[in-house]
């Protein structure tokens, strides 16, 4: 059975917290595959296609990483790859309750998928994407919490 | 004093969920309405009409319980129907604070009304009508989250 | 069927918080039993008679509550008394965990056993047996915390 | 170094805990400044003139205190200020994880300013901005939630 | 990189929630040990041998898991097997806050080993030692939380 | 008013999370005690003179810093001090829900009393006394997690 993991997100954008947990994951599976969520409903704060190539460049030193989006339900999504194991990262002061909600309902329609939580370095613990996109929007200084490729798109989607 | 009770919520859709806390409060209390609030204010899942009848059709074998729906506040509905109980289910990863503070407030505003709240089964403990929406919306497996009758109305509403 | 409840703890001392309890349950059931479970292998602070005849002069004006205790596993002496209800009091800031813990695996046990919570009022939100135990044993101020039969067997547990 | 400190929110409307939460600051602080967030973004409940107008009312016993509004980010308001330190209630039912998420995530922008979490009274743990807005706009009682010269305002944004 | 992984607990005793994690954790793993953590300073409810015996009956059928016993600090056990990943069950009202201060103080001291959480099934998520042994000595029916080999072993510790 | 406070805890042994807070406290108020609490009942890790003067080393840089012990009951305390305000650190993972407790029970006693709350780096998050504690006696590497001074204070306890 080939150990491949998906890491699913809608990553928008992209932080530091979500590339500390690709590193981890990169080295407890064989095959990672960082995956953009597609919403149709809402209006992202950066292009599908630029939380794609941002992510590629973040992971380009890692030979096992390989970054994709993906529309519809994860699990259908998971099942497509032939993947049974789904990471997610937990930080100290995240939405434990909504990561188990959905665990539990993936759970409960595709009972072979298995959900693998890693803890995210402590001085992540508040790096949400919603917290760098309000810092962005009220112009405050998000260079900090989120990697290189990523400032520049921000730089761009606010301009 | 006669025990009605009322169970509220806005049943978008009605889960699985709802109907096991439906079957507890029918059997603690002499009767039970359960009374699905109408909001004009955001656009439902499911049109009030279709929350009622699917309901009704949930509930019809149980001969204490009725459904009606409500505008307006909930303490000023269960004044208005003379009754003291309202009937809450907690799951074991509900948002219990959310619960409390709407409790808290309810009881500021009317002092004679007691909230009593039921845990759920653990196998329904995911179960928000917010997941079944989600589920439903992206195309997936919603059947197993909902009572028959509910099905139906989600694939009318999807279509 | 008789609706009969039991409140159960190990009141230890008994607080305003329990006789919060005990008032909205008295109101809600036909019958209540204040159940005060004895632990053989735990050194309490008060007495067993002590915390039953202080809560029976608590609820002398109520009359439809009594006072007893038991020992060994409350769903054993809730069916020994052919009762189906138990009632809990939830603070604001009660360990739920626990509760819930506690009424899931009741109900493993007993699944004809519904257990119902009640939420006590906020500014008994911080009040526990414990908090108590703690101040009356550091010359603190427990008597704005306990029902004034209480206070009486706190001063003569300390002496 | 001048003890100023800065209490923030979008007080949209103003509430009796957050007037608690000022009493306490005033006194805990040789200058307080009440600041109300002003977001373009959303349309809010009362105006920033109303909420302005009502907080500096509320506080107009209050030698030490003064109201103000700021745009953008909170950090870059304070240091305009020349400010150090920004006062936050924390009610028992509060949103904790948000209130800690900000809070670093303001240090890690600006690690000079320190946050002070005060507890406010147990009245008033169930009252947010948000309980008072859903209990006016279904008719309710909200005068027992907010100062009196904050009622005059929601009359007004409700007719 | 042997992909070698450890599951530790006191497993006092072991419960049916703890063989979920430890199935899911040898489908997800090469290899994994089920390490039983010895405390020479607590009076254990189940003797280390009990403990030990009854796991190994109960993983006889799958090939890649072993049990093992360990004193001291787990990470010192874990660079002694030369092992990176430990694997933690996480029930849905388990005490989430000690797990992750275990995991992070785990880290500070071994940054290379990594601690990985599932979740375990709804049906077990109240599921702890600590119950089955208030349960037992109170005399309950504990058999349906333990699997078969673990009865025995607690008949025979209550006798 | 002189702008005293105090920082109370049994600090058994001090950690580099209880030094976070000092210093944030030391630079907040004008004049700062390190009260250690003395429990008479409990047989302590550290003892209250190495405790005291491990701590006396720590903060001999900071000019308005001391500390002191002080037995019974912390409102007491402070009110023989002549202070009213406490200072308490928080962890991302700490236990709220006591803290809570503790500053509502002192509110009940002694209204007079601020409780103030600081929010510790998010290095220290998982940093406990108990931590400490259960790492150093099962012989791990606790230099890292407490100040220099305590390190000599513990090796001496252990042996």
């Amino acid at each position: 059975m080939s150990r491949l993991a998906i890491y699913p997100g809608s990553f928008d954008p992209p932080t530091l917290g979500h590339l500390d947990v690709v590193a981890r994951a990169a080295h407890l599976f064989d095959e990672l595959i960082v995956a953009v969520g597609v919403n149709s409903d809402k209006a992202p704060f950066l292009s599908v296609e630029d939380r794609l190539s941002s992510l590629e460049e973040c992971v380009q030193g890692m030979a096992n990483v390989r970054v994709e989006s993906f529309e519809g339900l994860l699990v259908d999504y998971a099942r497509r790859k032939d993947c049974q194991r789904i990471v997610r990262g937990l930080r100290a002061i995240s939405d434990f309750d909504y990561e188990f909600r959905v665990t539990l309902a993936n759970r409960a329609m595709a009972p072979e998928i298995e959900t693998v939580f890693l803890i995210t370095k402590e001085e992540h613990s508040f790096l949400a994407s919603s917290v760098v996109r309000e810092v962005a929007r009220l112009g405050g200084r998000y260079e900090g919490f989120v990697p290189p490729p990523v400032v520049e798109k921000i730089r761009k989607a606010l301009a």
